[in-house]
């Protein structure tokens, strides 16, 4: 049997988005929530997420933050702010150069070699996800994450950084099922046509720096997780061998960022599940 | 039948002191690093931790990171020296006061109310966490946490912030039960005496903080969680209803610090799962 993993991908967006908006209004009545804070970056995921949360609380309980560093695109900010007029929702732009560069001169962090850049793009989410959550509580509301299956797998994300969030509508759409439920969505057309970016640097992509096509990545990923393909059948299905070993190292070498800290385990219960008997 | 808890509570060190080394080892093994980074505060928890990590890993293989703020008591950098140098570790000094206050501006925090002081009080924790996992890439070494289970438990702590680690050999011992091990370890004598503080300002302690006792509180958690004991039994044990009802709230309002994001589910698959196959 052919699996046709298009096909597989294909999402009925309809569907998906009630039930992703039901998930969210579920996730904080359980919190006892009302309001959202969201972190634009101009990008399609941070767009997704900002409209389905909108749809779950309305356009006054949702709060989009904008959070450029100095290398930032200026693009990424127009269209952030597309997604706040498209919405009608309140804003606040928080500039994120002045702290991230004051723990670049503590870090002794400079130049602009690989090693240095890879540093940096780890500050500036971790940076962001401390706005967000000061603005969680300036706001009283969760913060609501962008994070996409297909990055979440490969580990394009910083723990405690762009990953870190309370709520996740997206966490298990691959990023091709994020573009079809964006069109659903009416999410506006230059956000969903872009390349990809962490905006990390000029000239950055998402593709370049993983060495990937997102809608090759997605087909593999749809074929060897959620169908179980073999490695033979991956192979007949036309991907190459190294292809499929680069994507198994880099779901591999990031299982430590989809779990959380590694807890030595003394007592027969352990920390985490011992509130349940509070229930 | 009457349940002694400061007897459940007591630990024989020298089984646990070796299950916390030979834990650290494996999850270095696993991950495939040899090395660790740890947050030295001058307290108790990260004392225990580097010792632990010392004997895991020996010296030369653990670096020792000591970040003030401004506002911390000189006592703490004095203390955190101690374990440095009773252990022979190498470290690193970072002055986090630059990037706290860098953020502290773009926030628009000012004054000293007690809004102000929580807003702050986890800026703190999380700069010194984008501090270690910097280090963490620097000296190729994982982050050796330093939360116990009270913590953990009551949500005493920083979720991103000093929650956040690679490897954390106390989550499962109760605070009573590190400065238990603290002695078998020969932590220097006044680091086991001093007061717990996150010493975030002058004259904080945890205890104070808490509005609680470690020892009862302690007491409590076990006979509760550990022992499974009923209201009416707690309150035979000699609990005041106010003190375990705050208790319970404590535990319950902080499962979120427990727990990963809520991610929403699609895929029959969960993406935190996925990986589980490729083993």
């Amino acid at each position: 049997m052919k699996v046709d993993a298009a096909k597989g991908l294909a999402i009925n967006a309809r569907r998906i988005r009630a039930k992703l908006v039901d998930f969210i209004r579920d996730e904080l009545l359980k919190a006892r929530y009302g309001r959202l804070v969201i972190g634009l970056s101009g990008g399609v995921d941070s767009a997704v997420s900002a409209f389905l949360g909108v749809e779950a609380v309305g356009a006054a309980n949702v709060v989009g933050v904008l959070m450029p560093y100095r290398a930032s695109q200026p693009s990424s900010v127009t269209d952030a702010m597309a997604v706040v007029n498209k919405l009608g929702i309140k804003h606040h732009a928080i500039d994120i150069t002045a702290p991230v560069d004051a723990l670049a001169k503590e870090f002794g962090l400079s130049g602009d070699d690989n090693a240095a850049r890879l540093r940096l793009g780890n500050i500036m989410p971790r940076v962001r996800m401390i706005t967000l959550y000061d603005m969680s509580v300036r706001e009283r509301a969760l913060v609501l994450g962008t994070s996409n299956k297909t990055e979440l797998l490969l580990g394009y994300g910083t723990l405690y950084g762009d990953v870190a969030c309370a709520i996740n509508p997206l966490g298990d759409l691959y990023k091709t099922q994020v573009w079809q439920l964006a069109k659903r969505l009416r999410v506006p057309d230059g956000i969903i046509a872009k390349k990809p970016t962490a905006d990390l640097w000029p000239g950055q992509t998402d593709e370049g720096e993983l060495g990937l096509e997102y809608a090759e990545a997605d087909k593999l990923l749809y074929l060897m997780l959620d169908r179980k393909l073999s490695e033979a059948k991956l192979f007949e299905a036309g991907f190459a061998p190294e292809f499929i070993g680069r994507v198994k190292r880099l779901i591999l070498a990031n299982q430590f960022k989809r779990r959380g800290p590694a807890v030595a385990q003394i007592a027969r219960r352990k920390p985490n599940k011992d509130f349940e008997i509070l229930k």
